[in-house]
């Protein structure tokens, strides 16, 4: 089941109408995608059909632009969408193949709520749920949560640290061979297969156990999008997918070397641990079009869109005029630390006008856009893949569906072609098409092969 | 789409591997079915094509069987089912017609997330979310959120009444008519059709707005299921189906007119609030048949599943012999105090052992059984119905799938030849086929036809 290494992981990312803010206003663009359960059902069966390995959801708890009031708000394309939990449930059902991650958020969420969810998400679809952890970086979120301010960058990570401890330990309430529903003894389980909890920590108390037998995959696949120090920790410690956000070679081979030191340091085998980067292609059938279609797209952002995605970043630069240069230094930021810190970097090398910033963003939010051809783009991707930049790539597209249509027909044949991605789902759950180690129940995790059951703790109350 | 009184309302209540906690154990059962999401498909179309009006799914989050310990526990076949929500998302995939409502409790969840989940569901499923209100009644829920003892049932009912109010209004975060993608000009929605919720209350301070458009219900389906006086009050306040056990149809003809008197005193439409009582039928060839049948089935329970299922409503009875009789009084409850209430009444009236007691709540945990033919069980059901003691049934099946498929193609074709269940849905959403009025945007509500967006507030922070 252990694929070469020569073979990238590829992941769709679907963020409502497009990973362009604006791209809503493409003239292909079906603008109403982001509400329609059918048109996203089309292009997930297009991702399966195509091998794609999973299709990765994004979310956010909040209209999530600051410092706005509803006139600015109404020409931003991100406002609708889907809970992406509810909206995976349902793709389940309709496709066979495909991983189905999504974004939940530690710090809104109840540690119990949220193990139940996606273990009943990986029931339901026979092994290809995964969860995106996220800390969150948003004032606006908060303020929908009992909150006046963005709970604070450390603390948050510090609950998050316990919550992902609390969720994989409730994964693990009962060995996977505990339901036997014996019908003559009445019993339907075994009671050594059993595991509860009992947790009390710093932030949380939850007792246990789940009530829901073990999912087949065991646990659910983990991705963890944080890329300040804490983030990467965590990720090290307790993920199998990094996503994150690289736009230049040298730093993301840092970046994937860091992360796989830290793995190791974390006792866990780096192989095991998959740094995906996000990518945004824009395809053209030669490299002028492609050109012509990225400065196309850059056009759609209206001016009030840009400001409010920019100062998510660089703080409220509402004063300044589109063509001024962006000030420095950044403010320090509570919310998506190491993004500030690239950004920081980068102004540092070379100055960019308000507007340049913001179209950047605008078109993927920090992600990699790469502009050319099927084969200029390939090779783009080759060449990070091949040079210990990344594990592979989470595509995302400027609008849908034609967006991601193009890359579907046009760039993953390419990839095949050359031999760098699959041509078949190795195996039937997530973690295996992915080459990932599956997780071993309680009983099989002791080393001395002694069952747990002596360590379970009555539930008497 | 209003239609006559005649017609009794019919949802299918599903519950891990039957309403029976034994039923699992009969021989025709599936005892996989809890964790098969097939298996749950196939019951949910043969429901659709019997016209049956929804699925009901109830909930809890946690293993609810107190004062045990694993070796008790491991008899109960109610231990593990999937998270509802999740559930109804994937049915809702692979169903057209019939309406998805399922449970979540006001005391563990936050509004805004629970807000966008049935909203996110009655987007997907075209208008066919409902969610079952409740506010929990074990101890054992409140161990897995950060508490020691179950919230006061007083408080339960203030944050209730509260969380409902806040959900209602993030379901109004946007008109109906407010998302116009023009492309053109770059407006994604009309500035004046959002309002901010911007609520600031005892419990919860929420900013809104829902970051989704108004769904086809505009608000899903409220069912509200405590029966004592706040949960009453409450459910005469907000809600479009009052879920409730009854047994005895004068005590059901009590609650009814008590009910609708409470709906018509909160000054809305009594016709509009469906009082649906949970009905468990045991259907036989003849009268001695079914007989037969239910005795099988009581006598398929451990008594350790009888001992722990007993004291959650009459406390720790384990010092007694099952063949004693239930001593009186009952301890007051700060869980279920209706069915507290009736049980105390009942056993003043004629006392019953504990074994009696707990083969009784084992079976439909505190709803009606009724046993029979299909023809004395539909006599049964149209003198509740005709004798106004109910506006319809939550049907439940001791076990899956066949005790399901015996009322599904038995007993509803005999409702229909008798003209008191529909022969099709009425429209395409729940509301509809169940006779409701639809639920006006914030703009469409008010009296004096004068747009609100003058009451909006700006976002700015
Ligand atoms: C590539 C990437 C994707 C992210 N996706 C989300 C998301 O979908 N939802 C969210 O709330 N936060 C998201 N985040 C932010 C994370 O929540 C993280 O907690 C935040 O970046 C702060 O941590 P950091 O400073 O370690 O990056 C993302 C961050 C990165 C770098
Ligand atoms: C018919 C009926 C069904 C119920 N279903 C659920 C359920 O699925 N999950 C749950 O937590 N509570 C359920 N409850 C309990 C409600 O949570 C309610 O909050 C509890 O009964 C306490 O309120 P009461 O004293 O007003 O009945 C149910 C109660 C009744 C009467």
């Amino acid at each position: 089941m252990t694929q070469p290494r020569s073979m990238m992981k590829i992941g769709i990312n679907m963020v409502q109408n497009g990973g362009h803010s604006s791209g809503w206003r493409h003239l292909d663009a079906d603008p109403d995608i982001a509400n329609d359960f059918e048109g996203y059902a089309r292009i997930i069966k297009m991702a399966e059909d195509a091998k794609i390995h999973f299709v990765f959801l994004a979310d956010g708890a909040a209209v999530r632009i600051p410092h706005s009031n509803a006139e600015e708000l109404s020409y931003h394309g991100h406002i609708d969408r889907f809970e992406p939990l509810t909206l995976l449930a349902a793709l389940a059902a309709i496709t066979s193949k495909i991983g189905l991650i999504c974004t939940a958020s530690t710090t809104y969420n109840e540690p119990y709520t949220l193990a139940r969810k996606y273990a009943s998400l990986d029931h339901i679809s026979h092994g290809r749920a995964g969860w995106n952890l996220v800390t969150g970086w948003s004032e606006d979120e908060s303020l929908n949560f009992n909150r006046d301010t963005l709970m604070e960058h450390a603390q948050r990570y510090a609950r998050a640290n316990e919550f992902v401890d609390v969720v994989t330990g409730l994964w693990d309430s009962f060995d996977d061979d505990a339901f036997i529903a014996n019908k003559a003894s009445g019993q339907y389980f075994r009671p050594e297969g059993m595991h509860v909890l009992n947790h009390q920590g710093e932030f949380y108390k939850v007792r246990g156990p789940l009530n829901l037998r073990r999912s087949p995959q065991g646990h659910p696949v983990i991705a963890q999008a944080g890329s300040s120090v804490p983030g990467r920790d965590l990720g090290a410690r307790v993920a199998d997918i990094i996503y994150t956000g690289q736009k230049d070679l040298q730093l993301a081979q840092e970046f994937f070397a860091d992360m796989k030191a830290r793995v190791a340091a974390a006792g866990r085998d780096p192989s095991q641990v998959l740094v995906m980067p996000g990518l945004m292609p824009i395809i053209g059938a030669t490299e002028a079009e492609a050109q012509a279609r990225m400065a196309e797209l850059k056009s759609l952002v209206h001016p009030e869109v840009g400001m409010q995605l920019i100062s998510k970043t660089f703080g409220d630069l509402s004063h300044l005029d589109p063509e001024d240069p962006v000030p420095l230094p950044l403010p320090e930021s509570n919310g998506v630390k190491s993004a500030r810190d690239q950004w920081e970097r980068r102004l540092r090398e070379k100055p960019m006008t308000v507007r340049q910033v913001y179209e950047e963003i605008s078109l993927s939010s920090g992600h990699c856009v790469v502009c050319g051809t099927v084969e200029t783009i390939a090779d783009h991707m080759q060449r990070w893949f091949e040079s210990g930049a990344c594990d592979g790539w989470n595509l995302m597209a400027p609008y849908f569906p034609s967006g991601a249509e193009d890359f579907i027909t046009k760039l993953i044949p390419e990839l095949k072609r050359r031999g760098i991605f699959h041509r078949e789902y190795e195996g039937e759950t997530l973690r295996a098409n992915l080459g990932l180690n599956p997780v071993p129940d309680l009983k099989n995790k002791s080393n001395d092969g002694r069952s747990k059951s002596d360590d379970r703790i009555s539930m008497s109350n």
